[in-house]
Parts: structure tokens; sequence; C-alpha cells
């Protein structure tokens, strides 16, 4: 950037420490970027990016000398056109009929639509030749007429006006902030000490204290400046939101003008009770008497990181001040309540929490989705499912649950799947196929309830307005009806045929035929052959399993459960089936040898409940830092 | 063992299907069972473990066809020695002075101490020579005396003759059982349809049907036959014990003539109230009126892998089956509540539960604890601490904790650590160190109180009668003023030097410390480099750190705690410090650019906690599939 000596390019750089106003104003800062830019093609070495320009400007005269100089002398356009081609400056090429102001880049190949770009991408006076079709038949291009030059350089000058004064007002108004901030230095705050003792509370607590002095740490959440003498800021302490007034001298220090959003403060003041008619957080602001910086921010907060232009990639990787704002801070607190309410369930129904082991040498859900490791010595790998484990607990504790991570290594990028997620699983010995619904049912049901009768319940509502506890019973379905069902509605596989008793039905059409449905669907009893090596086998039709997957609108399976085979000789059956040594499931196959009894299990992935819950759209969104195939960071 | 011919060795192989119930009688077939060895290995290819074999017996004489031949004929002791010696058969030594009876092999290098030992490890007469220590100067050995060898031999006698009673008594006694078993086939059992539908409960649930029909599920925990008309079962559902009482057929069935603990049953019958002065668990008992087998277990239950001789390494290679023992259910029930507790704690003080990732790349605890793995072609770790985490999360949270695993690949065996452990840990925003501290102590205080306040603070006072919440405040003890501790208390390094500043105090003085204090300390303020990078200096005393360690008597650290650096360059200088490059924490970092404040945190490994609670002498003991380096499964 070192040729960046015009007007423009000055105005350029002062306005990169700004944020961008206007639209109209962005395109002007980003055209002089891409005049000194293109300038500075024009200098260096040759590659296969600066080609086209190579083509259109072969001789390496100094363009800048050249603009420079130019820049001085008032000439006609005529005169112009003929100094800039003794230059050697290239014409710039537009096409109403198959240029671009937007894509184009002023050459022969690639013109802009109007000449009006064409002096914008040019950035100033006086402006090279510039082209436009030809009304001559069999020639392209022809020069720009005088009087379509003179009409449309009186258009630009008006907008390069508005610009400048833009620009200008600006400049005088950061010199007056710059002349305040340093008369602020001079304005020292300080606690009055005939003030009465302030006690210091989190904002959810402040309603002990209304009238009363008290002192609040928190971040800038929002920060609204009314005239000289007035500032508003909206506190957050990850507790709640507090409205806080800071007014004279408070908002005048030098701290006070250089405040952002996300700075660290200590506010001291009254709480006092909102007049009718007005509302905030809490229903009390703080009048504040004193203030505090703990910690600043750069200045736009975390705004410059993150806005409403920032792409995905950008969001996760700075997730850790996404989490800031008030959506994701309300997602992770509803997945508080919920992960408690699945906990309460289960300790009103009597279950004991067990914490297996995440390090093991057994797969549950197939060899393709391990992670794996070196353990000491040995082939280790991050567990897919408690479940094996939670089998082996039950004759010593009866119905178990966990919570706890499990792992797949998944490649595949879909908005259900990560790569470590949270596992709710749970083992019911001494049950049948239908209680292990009904315990489904329940858990559903129950945990949804309880979080809508928490005092979370009403950011769920924020946050998913038509939320409803599902009614009981659900809705069951054989897979043979699903099959059966898609047949009917017309759902096929993506080679354009139906699904056929055998077909793993997919995500997208499982979603279409739950969403057509518009209700949980228990759907049960899928081929043994399309189902892991521990499931029971249906007595009465033995080529399917006691098994089910629940199915929720919006996001399709959120629980995966069976019976378990509780008949060793058919466990074997089932190792074999599947290609899997028996050898390092030593501790399994035992539990069927002493004392096997029927039982059964699910797991329940708690992301995919909260995006049904919250209406997410995504498992990424419903986790505080998601593993993905091209994540693991923050 | 083809050549086992003898009738002691047929008596071994009857016996090895039975539990050994005398040590006399387990010696003898040891015994047997060595000889059957020994005489094999006369026939067996030389290799280095036979090598001494082979110097005594240089001739491949079958053994087998001499033994049998020799022992069908009436001969005398001298006749033995003489026929014995043609045969080529190796003389027995012993030695009074220099022999060992249980390390010895009676061999010249390695006799016995006894011609008693000499004659049980031959296992049967005739008797090959026996040598004695010799009374003759210059002479090592000499045969023992006719006198001596008739006495012995009547003592070996009377021995070998009450062990084959025994045998022939028990072999008396399981033909018997087995044509009881065959009659029991006939015995056909069946619920009466006349009596009252029994109710269907879990064992903990059955105090509202006393005097009632109930049907119970579980598995077969204690069993004891009373004559031929009764049997106590006492039931065990992982809710709780039940005892019941089977008569009549109800014990006379085949089922109930195989049957064995660990075996999966259903009982039906009436609950009834104990009569007075009798106890039973729940203080009823159910009088069963038919039941059924579900799951068998093998003779003998899990008593054949698991008794009071199993060492370690079997017990956790079948922890599976051990945590089915009453103990060890106590403590995984404890655990259950101590999790409980602890989220209660929590929720109570308005922390938020939060979900770090445990797929990590960057470090906490320093790099030779990392276990790597591949994360789709990145290297990445598991994680030590989810501390770094927890600390983005506070400016959106307010107070949060996480309960999770982490990773720590130890190599070194010690009663306190594992690789795989269940980490507690929070973080708090706008603290200072004394606050940190009280933090602790009311974590530890009020957790401890509420599982004792419990229904769970019974089984906690079962495994450690001595069990009282400790007082607060707790011993503040500065790093300092331990080293100071250790000198005036002699406590010293391994290299018999005393501990100065800057040294770490490793795990056994440390515990002498704590152990000769005898109450909780909080031990505070470490050299800074002694500690992580990101432990926040002491103001006052910059050389130290604002850290800190809970020690507890009989576990030593169960916490560890500071607060954390919160200004940017210091924390690039921790960096530095550490050797760890920043750029996978630039997420860490923006914590201190963004609103950075002072605050802490800590982490409690929660096996540690359950060891001090329970008087437990090791963590893999208060986790249910430990892993350590020498074990990933079960």
């Amino acid at each position: 950037m070192s040729i960046h000596s015009t007007a423009l390019s000055a105005a350029f750089k002062r306005f990169s420490f700004h944020v961008l106003k206007s639209a109209s104003l962005r395109q002007f800062v980003s055209q002089s970027r891409a005049i000194s830019q293109r300038a500075q093609q024009q200098h260096i070495p040759l590659s296969s990016k600066t080609q086209t320009v190579q083509t259109l400007a072969p001789s390496a005269v100094s363009t800048k000398a050249n603009i420079s100089s130019s820049a001085k002398t008032l000439m006609s356009q005529d005169q112009i056109t003929e100094s800039l081609s003794k230059m050697d400056i290239s014409p710039i090429y537009t096409s109403d009929k198959t240029g671009s102001d937007d894509k184009g880049e002023g050459t022969l190949d690639n013109p802009f639509k109007t000449p009006l770009q064409a002096m914008r991408h040019w950035g100033k006076e006086p402006f090279p030749t510039i082209y436009v079709d030809s009304k001559e038949e069999g020639e392209k291009f022809s020069v720009i007429s005088q009087a379509q030059m003179k009409k449309i350089t009186k258009i630009y000058q008006r907008e390069a006006s508005k610009a400048e004064s833009k620009i200008k007002k600006e400049a005088e108004e950061a010199a007056k902030r710059a002349a305040n901030l340093e008369e602020s230095k001079s304005i020292v705050i300080s606690e009055d000490p005939a003030l009465p003792a302030a006690s210091a509370s989190k904002i959810n607590g402040l309603s002990q204290y209304r009238g009363q002095r008290v002192k609040v740490y928190g971040w800038v959440h929002r920060l609204r400046r009314q005239g000289k003498n007035m500032m508003f800021v909206v506190l957050r302490d990850g507790t709640g939101y507090l409205q806080c007034i800071l007014s004279d001298n408070l908002c005048k220090t030098y701290e006070a003008l250089l405040l952002t959003t996300e700075s660290s403060v200590r506010i001291f003041g009254t709480l006092k009770e909102v007049p009718e008619g007005k509302s905030a957080p809490g229903g009390h602001e703080l009048d504040a008497d004193y203030w505090e910086i703990v910690g600043r921010s750069p200045a736009g907060g975390v705004d410059n990181v993150l806005n409403v232009e920032s792409n995905s990639d950008v969001m996760y990787q700075n997730r850790h001040l996404w989490i800031r704002g008030e959506n994701m801070s309300k997602i992770l607190k509803v997945r508080h309540a919920t992960i408690k309410a699945f906990r309460d369930h289960y300790y009103d129904r009597d279950y004991v929490e067990v914490t297996p082991p995440t390090m093991v040498q057994c797969q549950v859900e197939g060899g393709s989705t391990l992670f794996k490791f070196d353990y000491f010595g040995e082939e280790a790998y991050l567990t897919q499912s408690s479940q094996l484990y939670l089998e082996t607990c039950i004759p010593a504790l009866g119905n178990v649950y966990c919570i706890a991570q499990s792992y797949r290594a998944e490649s595949s990028h879909t908005r259900r799947h990560l790569s470590e997620f949270t596992h709710i699983e749970g083992e019911l010995p001494f049950i049948t196929f239908d209680q292990l619904l009904e315990a489904l049912e329940d858990l559903v049901c129950d945990t949804a309830q309880r979080i809508m009768d928490s005092k979370y319940g009403q950011l769920v509502l924020d946050l998913h307005p038509e939320f409803k506890v599902p009614q009981r019973p659900f809705k069951r379905m054989d897979y043979r009806e699903a099959i059966a069902y898609c047949k009917e509605h017309d759902i096929k596989k993506e080679d354009g045929t139906y699904f056929e008793f055998g077909d793993d039905i997919p995500e997208a059409p499982e979603r279409k035929m739950t969403d057509m449905i518009g209700e949980p669907i228990l759907l049960c009893r899928f081929p043994k052959a399309m189902k892991a090596f521990y499931m029971q086998p249906d007595l009465a039709d033995p080529i399917v399993t006691e098994s089910v997957d629940l199915l929720l609108p919006n996001v399709g399976e959120i629980i995966g459960g069976s019976m378990r085979i509780y008949d060793e000789k058919e466990l074997y059956a089932g190792f074999k089936r599947e290609g899997i040594s028996p050898d390092n499931y030593y501790w399994y196959v035992d539990q069927r040898k002493y004392g096997t009894t029927p039982h059964g299990g699910y797991g329940l992935g708690l992301e995919r409940y909260l995006m049904w819950l919250l209406n997410s759209n995504n498992v990424r969104e419903t986790c505080l830092y998601p593993r993905t195939a091209d994540r693991c960071k923050p």
C-alpha cells in the first residue's frame, strides 16, 4: 500500500478505523481501495492473477507519478484522453449489453455495465478513455460521446462530493472527540463517602435491595449515549440484565468516553423501581452514583468480529464471544435446565447414575466411526455409547442411567451429527418391549414438563413460542408400516424407486415422513440385518428386532433403543454376524452367564432433544463448543 | 495331563469343580497335582524350565508304567528303594537345616525341609529314596533311617486316609445329589390360580404391600438350605434386599436344587412383617408360594471367580461381577448420591452447568500426560481439565461448573491416580482469592452435609462409621509455612535433606504432614515456577501465586485451584515461560481482551473425594471401571 498518496487513499485510511455507516459510503471507500490496488498491480511483477491487467497495460510507466501530476492541471476530456493515451493508461470498457457493475473489471473481456461505474472504479478525475457499446455494425466498442461523458461526470461529481463532505464531517467529529477525550482526563469521579454503604449483589439477587444502594459487577451488554450528560448501560453478569443510568460526570470521564460493549465494569448506585409504563429487566434500574472500569474491550466490542455479515465459520471460530449474545446464552441456560430435568426425572424414578469409562476397547455402533488412540501401547477407542457398561450395572444397581460424552468419527456434515455429543442413556432390567416404549414416552414428556414448569420455561418460549409438551401415548409405527407409508405417500429412494423391506430409510425421507405425520413417532421393529449385534429378535417375528427409534418433528431421530439379547448363544451369533471378536467382550457375555434377564435401554442425543425443544436448526447451536469434522477448537 | 491315571489324579479332577473347604484338603489336592506335573515333566522334551529335573532324572524310562506296576505289589522299604533305584527314579532330598517345605522342590539343590513333605510331594506309596541331613562330617545327605521312615510313613498314612475318606464322603454325597436331581425333575410347581393376584414391585417399594401378595424380580444374593424342606433366599434387585422363604415343593424342584447365587429369579408370595426379635432387610420377608428361574448362574455363583484369595488383578478383571457385592454396590450408590449433592449445591448457589468439549487442541496441565489422537487429520488431545473453557463461559453465564471426564496419561501406579477421572470444576468471576477459599470450604462441607442428610447417609456410615462433616473454617497454611512445618517436624526429602522454598512436596511427605495435622488444610500460595501458566501472581508477593490445594486426611490433595491471570500481557509471559505456543489459545486470550476480570476456580477429583468420604484406600475402588496404565477393560 506504499502508493496511497491520493486524497481518497488517505480518506480510506482514516475510514478503516470507523464503522462504515451507509452502503454508498462503503461502496465509495471500497472503490478507492480498488483504485489503489489496480495502480499497484500495474507496478508489481506479473503473475497469473494480474494477467488481464498486463494485457491491457503493457508498459511499465509509473502510474503514480502520472496521476498525481495530471491531477494538478485542469484539462478538457479530449486533452485528458489524449494525454492518458500518451501515458499508456489503459482505457476502461463498459457494455450495457454484456457488462456488469458488480462483477466486471472494466477490461475488454470483462467490461462494466455503466460508465458511472467506470468512473467510480477509477476513483478520481481525470478519467482514462471510457468505451461503451458501439452503435456501428461489426464494431464492439466505441469511445463514449462527449455529451454522455459530461452528463455522467456530473453525476459522479455529486456522488463524490457527498462522500467527501461525509468524510470531512467525520474528521471534524473525530477531532472533536479527541479534544473531548483529552479534556475528559481531567474529570475524576470517586465514591462519595457520605453515601450509605453499597450492598454487593448479583443481578438476579437484586430484588431484595429495591430502594437501597448496591454495587454490581458485570459486562456492558448494551450502551446508548443520550446527549452529553446521560448514558444508558445494560449490564450483564450471567445471572441477568440490569439497566443502569450514568449521568453528568459519570459519563464524561476518560473511561466513560472510551467505554464499549463487552467492557467489564462495577457500578454503584441506588436501585429504583422503573416508573409505570416503562419497562426494564427485573422491573428496576440502577441510578448510578459511581462506577469503575475493570477490563476494557476493543472499540466496537464484539461487533467487529461477529455481526450480521459473519459467516458460520467465523461464528464458530469465535463461539467464545458468540455465547455472550442473548440467544446463545439462553440456549445454554435451557441446556443447563434440561440436563437438570433429566436428572430429576431419573432421581424421582429411582435410577442410579453411574459413570462408565469413555476410553474403551470395544465398539457398540460399528467400527467405521471409532476414534482410535494409543493407550499405553494398546489400541483403545473413545466410547460410542455406554450401553454395554450400563447393562453390566443393572444386577448391582437396578435401573441405571448416565449422562456422558459419546464420540463418533463422523466425517459427514449434517445438521444433526457431531463428533462429540452428550449421550443420555438408560438401562432397565426385567422389562418388556412395551414397557421400554412407555419409559421413552415418560422420559420425553416428563422432562419437557419439568423444564416448562421451571424458571427456565420462559426462555424456551422466548426461543420457541409454539412449544408444547407432547401428548401421550405417542404414535407407534412398525418399520414395515413405515415402508408402506412411504410407498403410499410417494416418498422415494434417491434412485427414484420405492423403499423395500430391509432398506435403511435415510435422514431426508425419514424427516419427510415425520413432518407429514407431524407428531412424535415410535418407529419399531427394524430388521435384524440393519441393526447392532446386541438387539433382541422379536420372538413373534424373528426377522425383526425389538428395536425402536423415537422420531420427532423438525429433528427426526432423537432416541434409539432396543431390548438386548439375553441369551448367551444368541449373543455369540450376533458377534459372528457382525464380524466382531468376542474376546474384548467377556464381561458383556458374563452378563448372560450370571443370571441373565430380559432387559432394554436407549440412548438419547441431548443436542437433538434441544433442537426439538428450541426449534433450532442445527445441533451445533445447542452445544457449547461443537466438534465437527472440520473443527476441534475453540 | 494325559498321564492322570492314579486315583488321586481322578480325585483331583472331581474336586476342581467344588469349592475347596479346608486348608489341608486343598494342600492335599495341590500335591496330587504337583506329582502329576512332575511325572509329566520327566517325559516332555527338555527346556530351560525343566533343567533341574533333567539333571536328577537323566534316563527317559516311562515313569507312569513303572509307578502303576510297582503300586500293585507290596514290598519292604528296602526292596522298594532297590527297585526304584533300578528304575532310575530320582530320590527326594530333604534338609532340616537348609530346606523348605513351601519353596523346596525335593532336589539336591533345593531340598524340602521335612520327609513328610517329601512323601506328600510324591503323593503315594511306595516312596522313592528319601535323603535327610547327614550326621557324618563332610557328607551333606544320607538316606533316611528305617525307624524314621516308618514313623513318618504312619503320619503320612493317617493324613492320606483322612483326605481319602473325605473324598469318599463327597463322592457319596454327589451321587445322592445326582439321584435327588433326577428325582426332582418330576416335581413341578405352578402358580395357584385361587390366590389373589400378585402386585409387581421393586424391593424398595414393597412397604406399601405388607400383608399382601406380591411378585418380585431379582438376583439370588445369598442362599441357605435348611434341611430338605426349607430354603432361604436373599433376593437383590439393585434397589434393596429381600429375604424370601421357599418351603416344601418350592425347594425340591430341579431348578431349586440347581439354584446358585447370582441366578435371576421371580418370586411370588405374601409379604409378612418379621416376628419381633428377628430382623430382615426392610423389616419384612416374603413367604413364597411360587417362583420361576429367569437366568441360571454357574455352580458356586461368582465365588468361583471372586473370593478372598483373588488378587487385585483378578478383581478388576471381573469388576462387572465384583460390583454386585454389597460393599461395592454401596460405594457406587454413595457415588451417585455424591454427584447429586454436588449438583444440588451448585443449583442452590446459582451456578450454570456447562458441557465443555473433551476433544481439544490445547493443554492445561503439561504436555507429558496428554493422550493424543488423530482428529480428521489434525493432532488432538483428550482434555486434562475443562478450566480454560469454563473461564470463557463466565461472561455469558456467571458462575459455571461442569462434572466431566478428564484424562491424564499417568504411567505411575499410585493409590490416587487414574488415567480417566471425574473432574468437578467450577469457575467464578469477580472474586478475590479469599472468596475462592471460602467457596472451597462451602463446596466440601455443604456437599458432605447433603449426602449425610440424604437417604444415602446411612451407607456412608456403614462403610465409614467415624465419618463426620468437617468444621469450617479450614486451617489455612501458606506453602512457605508448610516448608517450615516439614523442617520443624523432621519431614524430609527422599535424599534425606529438608525441603526448601521452590521444592515440590510429593505425595508421601504431604500425606505425612496432613495426617500429623489431622484436619483439612488449605495449602496456599505456591511458587510461580512450580505452577501452571495461567495462575495469577500474588500482587503482594509476586514470586508466589494465588493458588491453593485442599489437603484432606487419608487422601492428600483433592482440590487444586487458583485465581487466573487476567492481564493479557502477563498471560503471554506465562505461555512463554512454559514454552507453549499461544496460537491454539486465541479464544483464551480473547477472554482477557474483551472485558477481563479477576476470577478464579478449581478442580476437584470426585474419586478422591469419595476416598475421603468412605475411608477407602484407592481411587480405583470409588469409580465404576477404573482406567490405569495397565487396564482399559472391562
